[in-house]
């Protein structure tokens, strides 16, 4: 047997549990063997895998099975979540895809409870859903820059566990990802921003501003994966300054998820010899 | 210069201007020299010309331009659209793609006027929006098994005429695209959904039923290209059983409508050197 490109399961190489972000080296690439070259090979062949768990997972959603995954993901500017969708989640089949990006709230948005627009976005049964950002704005920018009081968010982290328990009692395997990338590998992603004119409308300059509070989002997202990561919505924290490193890992978690389901094809619901004798017919 | 793989533009070939429904050959590959092999290997090629298109389509929507594209599928079922969506759509970034697939209405949607479904779905600045079945259903299944009176679907051609030119003046660019397999390419089709366990999921008995209704529906089809192709939402007819062809064509469609907005990168909005140097010291 071929010894495997992971030592660990990536599942329990990124687990969020016992992480310190503060300490983390953005740069590793936890529990794979390879090089970026066999990253790179290796990602290939998984998008297929990942595509053809896909496929199934949609067709049983067609046939009625209510189950879905749900890809959150969270980051600082330019860790690469875009990259993920683009990358990862461009390799399935766009009918089995809802994707929703949460940017800053709309004024109707914000005239509902912060769970609102996200529970409207949950997946379909069959559908692969990934939030490009998610509740989780709601207490990190919110409790970085003081958006609302601190009793307010506090009592957010219970109430998210909370709405995620109930969203995978109803069938949604949940799969929360944390990209992170050091504060130079930053200052490099953006320059390049600065740099190309075909990354100037990637660039934004609060962006740079955000870099100032960059302590502070350390200590929320360490109360975030502290507080939220649990058995029915781990957090999976990915070091993001090798971008090939994140592809494949999250490539690995979504295989890995989609595998658990134990997916077969749906069974035919109609008697198979009588539909050929009317299609022989009409 | 190396000779172009099509003799006529794929706009001409395939529009449905002077098109008769019941004498079309949906074998034949309308203006393009080559075979399938050609065909296949062009596809590669050009779903990443129309992956390149697609970004800068987003970037300018994101930068706030309204402007984005509308690929409105309709077909008998076989006729490849899903194949549309996974083969062509899937080679574009998933975060520019909007899609909507219409079924049998639900009993809210019921309640509401036959357009207000679609119209909560029209694609926002800078996406590609992709219409699974549409409003023209309301012209199709609805006239063929007269779910509702002949002189209330009479009305609604001129209808959806009004209701795509405002889409068009808002800065949607329409592509309607028909795709027609024979009856004997569709039971072709059919039987292999039969004939393989991981194809039972598609198939429907109710699909053999309108089997019955193949005429009633090339006479709707053809009131549909009939009155409803206009220079703001143009119908094209693509012949659709050979799968390669109807695949490329439709990349085409796609990559001269992106071609036509003369897309270029968003200007940077800020001043780059003093970005750069607050990046410097940040």
């Amino acid at each position: 047997m071929p010894k495997s490109p992971w030592s660990v399961p990536v599942t329990e190489a990124l687990h969020a549990s016992g992480v310190r972000v503060a300490d983390l080296d953005t740069n590793a690439t936890p529990g794979f063997r390879g090089d970026k070259k066999a990253g790179e090979l290796l990602l290939e062949e998984r998008r297929a895998v990942l595509s053809g768990l896909q496929e199934k997972l949609y067709a049983n959603g067609r046939s009625g099975d209510p189950r879905n995954i749900l890809l959150v993901l969270q980051g600082m500017d330019t860790a690469g979540k875009g990259g993920i969708v683009r990358h990862v989640i461009g390799s399935v089949d766009p009918q089995g895809v809802d994707h929703a990006a949460f940017g800053v709230p709309s004024a109707q948005e914000r005239r509902h409870h912060y769970l609102w627009r996200i529970r409207r976005q949950l997946p379909r049964g069959g559908q692969i859903g990934v939030f490009d950002r998610s509740h989780y704005e709601d207490v990190l920018v919110v409790r970085v820059h003081d958006l609302v009081p601190p009793d307010v968010w506090g009592k957010r982290y219970d109430e998210i566990n909370r709405f995620e328990r109930t969203a995978a009692n109803a069938g949604t395997t949940i799969i929360k990802v944390a990209m992170f990338v050091s504060l130079d590998e930053q200052r490099k992603r953006l320059t390049q921003r600065l740099d190309r004119p075909d990354k100037y409308w990637k660039f934004d300059p609060a962006d740079i501003d955000e870099r100032a509070y960059w302590p502070a989002y350390q200590e929320a997202y360490q109360a975030v994966l502290d507080r939220t990561c649990t058995e029915y919505a781990p957090w999976y924290v990915i070091p993001s300054d090798r971008k090939w490193y994140s592809r494949l890992a999250v490539t690995e978690l979504l295989i890995d998820a989609l595998g658990k389901l134990d997916l077969d094809w749906p069974p035919a619901r109609f008697d198979i010899a009588e539909q050929r004798r009317r299609l022989a017919d009409l």
